[in-house]
């Protein structure tokens, strides 16, 4: 595990990009710097919330990121280079329905809240109330730099700079690269998560606030369109070992497609599972891979949803 | 091992789906099936092809499915249980990008050949010619069954019935469900591929004439909307043992989406790899994975492609 040179609290957060936030840090490159990051509530969900707190919501409040931090050398066309060292998970977190959020938004107009509980040491699987357990692998949902465009922009949609990204293997040993486009880059990190599958359906993952570190360094002209990342050791080891139930949606739109083969998920879990479909739209939200089978075999794609078979055994 | 309890020709084909066309051969639910494959050419093309020849393609012969064939007891509302026995591969295979199919068509027009050779035996990764070597896992890309529409519909695209679903998880031990829309099912199955990546972005995967065995059952009153597949085992293990590099494409559109992530893993082989474009285009069909990691931060999802490492290693 790398030395950390800096340490920043949680209470350094902001809500947005904006290229003219004060960092309020300056790091050389190959530094390593610990963050304390809230939940994507900002603390509104507490282990103890119900659902009436998720329709309290205030969304002015949502996705603090820690920063913003300034990379010394970093430049426009440079790629920051973000190694992720490691996770001190809170032992929390909850997955919810936010009405008119999520891929299925029209079909789930009803607020849900599940609160989680889990290891924090061991991180062995946690225990879904309606069913299964869910392996848990944490990551940083939100790692972003500051957009060359000024003003405030909002932190929801991912942009070329990075942000709300919830790529679920962004985890500890992953190489992140995200293209700069101001002097420092301006680095941000939030939204934490305990786990997420791919595409993160409901629209919120196990939320979860944590420790994270991160060495920091530079590639200079590495002029990337978006970000890349890579990883040195398999991604779905924590869920594969007893393969997938998979279904499919196919037609002419990935988005339909992709929607199709969650609903099918869904079905497929109140039959075999007895799940209620809220609670299965969750489930998937947290642990279930959306995949693009093909893309070419025209006019028809083929969107398939992964449901690992470990969450049940 | 099942035994087999019927072996069908590779002579016994026809090129697209029919209902009126008569089975070829009726199997009893439980019974287990061997069949001949021809690849995706009809034999057009042949281990001493050339670009020439995909230019001189004739369409009319594309995708030939072997079959069909009855299964009794089959009717609608019923799936049709497929598990995957073996492949006995041939040992050579052929990728091409043809002039206006693929993901990328509007920027690879010009048609392109690469012959693989293989060891249809040990199945070790095949090498391919401009670098890299790549993990083979055979499976077929076309498994389906007649529709209820009457008339001649085309094999390119995917149906609820399935067909031309290119699922490259259908290996052997995989499990397929298929809706059934008329009696019988009248299940036919093509397209035997060496290797494929999530998407075969390209419009071709390792295409490879090879013999292979399925299982054939019936599940009553299944009601599938579209097919269902699953696992029992991890998918990946034989291509994310170094883990991957991976490209992202950030757009409210997933299309635009899995087109700038397969755009930007192009340009990265070329860099890291000096691997000509289209050259880069093939393999990245053949054994890159397009993942939807985020379709619920609006309006921006993130598709990632997702390039194995254990390739150039």
């Amino acid at each position: 595990m790398q030395k950390t040179n800096h340490t920043i609290h949680a209470g350094h957060h902001h809500y947005g990009w904006d290229r003219s936030l004060p960092p309020i840090l300056t790091v050389a490159p190959g530094e390593t710097v610990e963050l304390d990051i809230q939940d994507a509530s900002s603390g509104q969900l507490t282990p103890d919330s119900t659902v009436a707190d998720v329709l309290a919501f205030d969304f002015s409040r949502t996705n603090p990121v820690t920063g913003p931090i300034y990379i010394e050398g970093a430049e426009p066309g440079d790629a920051v280079k973000l190694t992720v060292q490691h996770f001190q998970p809170s032992g929390w977190g909850w997955t919810a329905i936010i009405p008119g959020f999520g891929l299925l938004a029209d079909q789930f107009p009803e607020a849900a809240l599940h609160i989680w509980r889990y290891d924090s040491q061991a991180l062995t699987p946690a225990a879904y109330g309606p069913g299964g357990r869910v392996p848990l692998k944490p990551f940083a949902g939100t790692i972003g730099l500051a957009l060359a465009e000024p003003g405030l922009h909002s932190v929801v949609p991912p942009r070329r700079v990075g942000g709300n990204l919830d790529i679920r293997d962004l985890a500890v040993g992953s190489i992140l690269y995200l293209p700069v486009e101001v002097a420092g880059g301006l680095l941000s990190i939030g939204d934490t998560h305990a786990a997420q599958g791919d595409g993160e359906v409901c629209g919120t993952a196990i939320e979860s606030p944590m420790g994270a570190a991160f060495t920091i360094d530079l590639v200079k002209g590495a002029n990337l369109k978006f970000p890349h990342f890579e990883t040195s050791t398999p991604v779905t080891n924590h869920l594969d070992r007893k393969g997938y139930y998979v279904t499919t949606g196919i037609s002419p739109d990935l988005m339909i497609g992709a929607r199709e083969a969650v609903s099918g998920m869904i079905d497929w879990l109140g039959k075999a599972h007895q799940m209620d479909a809220a609670e299965a739209y969750m489930l998937c939200s947290v642990c279930a891979d959306l995949r693009i089978s093909e893309v070419v075999d025209m006019p028809n794609w083929v969107v398939s949803c992964y449901f690992p078979k470990v969450v049940f055994e």
